[in-house]
């Protein structure tokens, strides 16, 4: 696929590029044993994942996608149809995006990762948000749907939580782990109508909550009834016995965005990332005190989430 | 570090540049175990040669290196003690090249692993230099001196066969293959006095040589006689029962730069090469027959080189 500046892809030392406007580069690290397991996850799912999660990154920049460069690192006891099953994977995930595999390395590991760089473009470096900007008395508001993801995965270690659920409800939650969907569009549309400051959900709510709300030398105040709770992560919880705004705000990997915009431009945001195909919930607000509060019916508790050293 | 047109750095969700001209991207892998082992590398050893490597290739192309992003995956016996070493050994190569460490990911993993992207930059995209363009009639040239890395890694394998070298010259050896120096003003002369063809040679000059052939659909006739050994490396192949040209031709990892030029280039190529600090030797013709060719003392051979799925 071309994408735009792009002259050159993958096959010699380097990919060669002409971009114009300004540039946003991420990357990603997805290890066997460590990110995922084989089984739940196939090998497209892993493809899909490695390629989404990196573009996640672009989309709370408010970035559009440009290129990736895949480095894959591959054990000796997987075939040639196991690594295609991985590259349509990638491969979906890309043209759905409009992104140029433009480059990349294979070699032996002792087990299956991939380490993705993805490049996104904005106008100039004003166009794009950053996690400092947040001020006091903004509102926090959130994409989607949370919770999905942590849900999805007890499904996947055990089938016996998805009993309370009908199939479609239960595929939905496992989908939400194993091919979870950068929130591209959403992202522009919050940059575009005026976001102060934005993460993307990766962590967990609450994890990320505390990015932001530390790149802003700020504090935030969620209020966990008013999260956006994905359909049957309640019933997953009780099944599971665990507090659904647990799997919300502290399991992770939901890939919604988390943004802070000025009160007067929550409606025309709300309506921009509806036209994205998406929803935006306001769930709480930004304060001066430097603290993240998680406040649930039961009073305050401390934010949590998932360390990626942990 | 401040790199040109490097806004924002690590820390967000994605570094933030504002480039001009034209840009050349490169990732690798490195995988404790199939690239490295930890001893003979040590921890600085390996944070060199990972951004080393990655930057061999921006040389290749005669492209400027701005930006690096470096993917740390890191096993839990590993302390902040070694880790600080790896980011030391890393830090150098980066001062050292004016490149900025622009962001990057660090996780769990079963081993050590650094899957390394960088990023240079050219006036516009004429100004890099690919794999395809050697024209019949050029010279072949490479810079500096070969098997090197090759000898390294048998002194670093066996005590025994630095009996005949002098302390200076088995360190030397042993330093080319723990720490690579990137060609990088070498390249950028190359590519200022008109190669019209070039890559790294990483694989194998025999290995790299097959590369810039199918890339230009050209023949490339390799007198082996001429080729530039560093010193000891005869020395070492004695000692080792080995064809000192099978290490120089055939071992890979001198990260020297190989390229094709007009014959009446090479003179101008030549000085500009010194003036960066390394040297140039003509090794052979470019033909049009589509095959290389490695004449020795004995007649042709096969070209050889690291296959990295091997």
């Amino acid at each position: 696929m071309d994408a735009p500046g792009l002259v050159l892809g993958s096959g010699d030392d380097a990919a060669i590029s002409v971009p114009e406007g300004a540039t946003a580069t991420s990357v990603d690290l997805l290890v066997e044993g460590v990110h995922f397991e084989i089984p739940p996850f196939g090998l497209a799912d892993v493809g899909h994942k490695a390629l989404a999660v990196a573009l996640s990154d672009l989309a709370a920049m408010g970035a559009s996608p440009r290129e990736a460069y895949v480095q894959l690192g591959v054990p000796a006891d997987r075939d040639q149809a196991e690594l295609l099953e991985l590259a349509d994977g990638l491969a979906a995930v890309a043209a759905a995006h409009g992104v140029a595999i433009a480059g990349g390395d294979v070699s032996r590991a002792p087990m299956l990762l991939l380490a993705v760089t993805v490049v996104g473009a904005a106008a100039d470096e004003a166009a794009l948000v950053r996690r400092a900007g947040a001020r006091s008395g903004d509102l926090l508001v959130v994409t989607g749907e949370l919770g999905g993801a942590a849900a999805g995965l007890l499904l996947l270690e055990d089938e016996m939580f998805a009993e309370a659920l009908d199939h479609a409800t239960a595929d939905a939650l496992r989908r939400r782990q194993l091919r979870p969907e950068p929130r591209l569009a959403a992202g522009l549309a919050l940059a575009r109508t005026g976001a102060t400051a934005m993460i993307d959900v990766s962590d967990g709510l609450g994890a990320d909550a505390e990015h932001l709300a530390a790149a802003g030398a700020v504090g935030l105040e969620v209020e966990l009834a008013r999260l956006p709770l994905q359909a049957g992560v309640a019933a997953v919880a009780e099944a599971a016995g665990r507090d659904p705004f647990d799997l919300a705000a502290a399991g992770g990997e939901d890939y919604e965005l988390l943004a802070t915009l000025a009160p007067g431009q929550v409606d025309a945001a709300a309506d921009a990332v509806g036209a994205a195909g998406s929803k935006l919930t306001a769930i709480g607000a930004v304060s001066a005190t430097g603290a993240v509060t998680l406040s649930g019916p039961e009073g305050p508790r401390a934010p949590g989430g998932y360390d990626q050293l942990g």
